[in-house]
């Protein structure tokens, strides 16, 4: 039985106690949340790990962090410390989105350290696979890509993104669209490669059944790739995007229908004045499943600072309805991200993530809030420093401003209006 | 005559001309702007700069960069430094908050070296005087301050914070209010302070004709301090705040019949779900003032990255009606910013604003966009560069990221989605 099924069937199970715990509800919330596809916890059955998560409806806005190798660059220890870079800032999840030679034995390492839930996308190792034996990506056929997400499965990996929603029917609508910047998911380009190449239904689509099967054998969570998610603020919110995620919401009951959790991944470049339409429209095309969203980028132009445009966006986004944001680094558009990438990323959409679960009421977020605020008050800077979401860097800063005893800062000195004011009502 | 008292007499001044021309719209949509208190040019006629700006409705969002040294910490070079810094990275205004003996030196250096308007807090002085020569605040009588201003209005300064909105009324409303933080505001502190040692009208309020014949004197832009902002989102939008903003509305009133431009200074820590009715009451309390926020943190957790919670907020705040954004540095609450943490703020602040000006349909924002999007369709790596918001940084992290002569990068290698479709739609 899946941890769906098992909902389903009434059943709180351990991990729904300890996704519970962490959020501080009754376990009976998430097991009804899971049962209605609303909420999910991914764990391969095969993996065990010690910060079990739960994403969705009400939960705490989790976020993701991608690391991995690319064909370019690779190096097994610089993606090891970029996940313990990553958990360390709080990150509640990482993808491996290793593509390359290595990635099978990065992936198992990752496999075997990370204490948090690991996604991947499979299709990146058919398509190297297959362009390594020199066969083009629009060979592929279903068994290729059932081998790739049976072995990943088998080796535990807990969520999966697969980009069955590109289909001869997205496909056209895509094509009569005229976008400005066309496909820039890397997943999506194999598809679309694929789908212009053979006159077929997608694989992935058609065969989406056979993927169900092996997702539910290893109670792996599937994550409903968004191969037309816009690659500028100009084509955000298009037809081509829109139909994509009506096809994600059909193949997110079929695939609820079959016991297997499922969360729909969401862009991507969209204007500030966009993003709350697009969330309140996966949460009733898709019933109300879990929205992953791919970095809300609100600007095209913040390359080297794509951390900043994408805290705006995810801000918003969780908002009003995101339930799990993808980190977006500074390196974004540029680079495959180094070590300090990672940390700025992770940072930025933890701000995010707070400041979204600070507006939608949740305890959690304003306890926090008044811990630092009576800190402030009191000008107790050592617990100002353990509430900041980076208490390195707070405490660097701090040690950078001491002047003498005072207990003020370089800021205002002996102009501290706290102080001033604590003198006054004191 | 003010520029005011000449928009109202229906003339088109080179002034208005010049901030026409730069925001591409019809001299006469700022001239009416400006007579009906919507807009504002701040610029003293004893000074002038090369970077006219308007701020106001339907004008692209202005940014404002905080310099100046402090009691603790002081160095001309530095300063000037910033200023350099502040322009460099696209910075409308700066506001010289210097607090110390170098107040004076430093300020005139500044205005010697601006080519942005520069903005002051003139009770800075009053109070650091009145302090070296032993003098509690709470000694201030009217003259103390109406002497600074007009020194300070002499000397050729754009627009001065005065914080008269801290009346015995708004003073009795936040003492009854109960604030988890009180007073955060440097300005308002001091009047905080004359108001508990003085069973008196603020004089500042009291005699604000006097301050506003000065200022119409040298043209100088009043910007309406509120010195009642809360210091963390617990106490956000609370009674205190929006009487405060309620005095501020019939001030600049009565400053618009003179012919003085106002500006209201507004919040400060407020929560992202309050940020939109923050905005919308501004402009209905304050007849369609223009709004200027002063760092709209959306959470008090990110110390060492406000500038990232600034980003969040200044985006939504500005798409919801907020004209000019004060730069919030990573610095804040910690330290006086280092002129990299200055180049940090003004670049997330930068962001927020286009963000903004995207979201709300602004041509310019649409355009800049549009070039990054082909630059990077085209794979144009010089293009993309200059297209983004800090073209050093990018052409550094591009520079580390060249593989071959494939003009890919390293985030995806031969699997470049961009270059595949590329290849399959050529």
């Amino acid at each position: 039985m899946t941890l769906k099924q098992d909902a389903k069937n009434g059943n709180i199970t351990d991990v729904i106690r300890s996704a519970a715990a962490f959020e501080g509800v009754e376990p009976e919330m998430i097991r009804r949340g899971i049962a209605d596809g609303t909420i999910v916890i991914p764990q391969n059955r095969l993996r065990s790990f010690p910060h079990i998560r739960a994403v969705g409806n009400g939960m705490r806005t989790k976020i993701n962090a991608n690391i991995g190798a690319s064909p370019g660059f690779s190096d097994l220890d610089q993606e090891l410390k970029k996940l313990e870079t990553a958990v360390a800032h709080g990150t509640d999840a990482v993808m491996d989105l290793s593509l390359g030679p290595d990635q099978m034995r990065i992936r198992r390492k990752i496999l075997a350290e990370s204490p948090v839930m690991v996604g991947t996308v499979p299709i990146y190792q058919t398509g190297f696979e297959m362009a390594s034996a020199r066969r083009d990506i629009a060979e592929m056929r279903i068994d290729d890509f059932l081998k790739t997400i049976e072995q990943q499965a088998r080796e535990g990996v807990d969520f999966m993104t697969i980009h069955s929603g590109i289909t001869r029917s997205t496909f056209k609508t895509m094509s009569r669209q005229g976008r400005l910047l066309d496909v820039v998911s890397r997943g999506g380009s194999f598809m679309w490669a694929w789908l212009s190449e053979n006159d077929q239904e997608s694989p992935l689509f058609e065969y989406f059944d056979d993927i169900l099967d092996i997702l539910a054998a290893y109670d792996v969570t599937l994550s409903l790739g968004d191969g037309m998610r816009p690659g500028t603020t100009a084509d955000a919110s298009d037809r081509a995007q829109i139909s994509e995620l009506i096809v994600l919401g059909e193949l997110a009951q079929q695939a609820g229908e079959k016991g297997v959790q499922v969360i729909i991944e969401g862009p991507g470049h969209v204007p500030l004045d966009q993003v709350p339409a697009n969330m309140r429209l996966e949460k009733t095309l898709c019933n109300g499943a879990p929205f992953y969203i791919l970095g809300p980028l609100v600007t095209d132009i913040a390359s080297g600072y794509d951390h900043i445009a994408g805290a705006i966006g995810g801000a918003v986004a969780a908002q009003n309805g995101a339930d799990f944001l993808c980190v977006v680094t500074p390196a974004e558009h540029l680079k495959l991200p180094s070590i300090e990438d990672v940390a700025q990323g992770v940072i930025a959409a933890r701000i995010a993530a707070h400041a979204a679960d600070l507006a939608n009421g949740m305890a959690h977020a304003r306890e926090k809030e008044t811990a630092m605020a009576m800190a402030r008050k009191q000008l107790d800077w050592e617990t100002q420093t353990r509430s900041s979401i980076d208490p390195e860097k707070a405490a660097r800063y701090r040690q950078e401003s001491m002047i003498g005893d005072d207990n003020v800062c370089t800021m205002c000195g002996d102009f501290c209006a706290i102080r001033r004011i604590n003198d006054l009502m004191s």
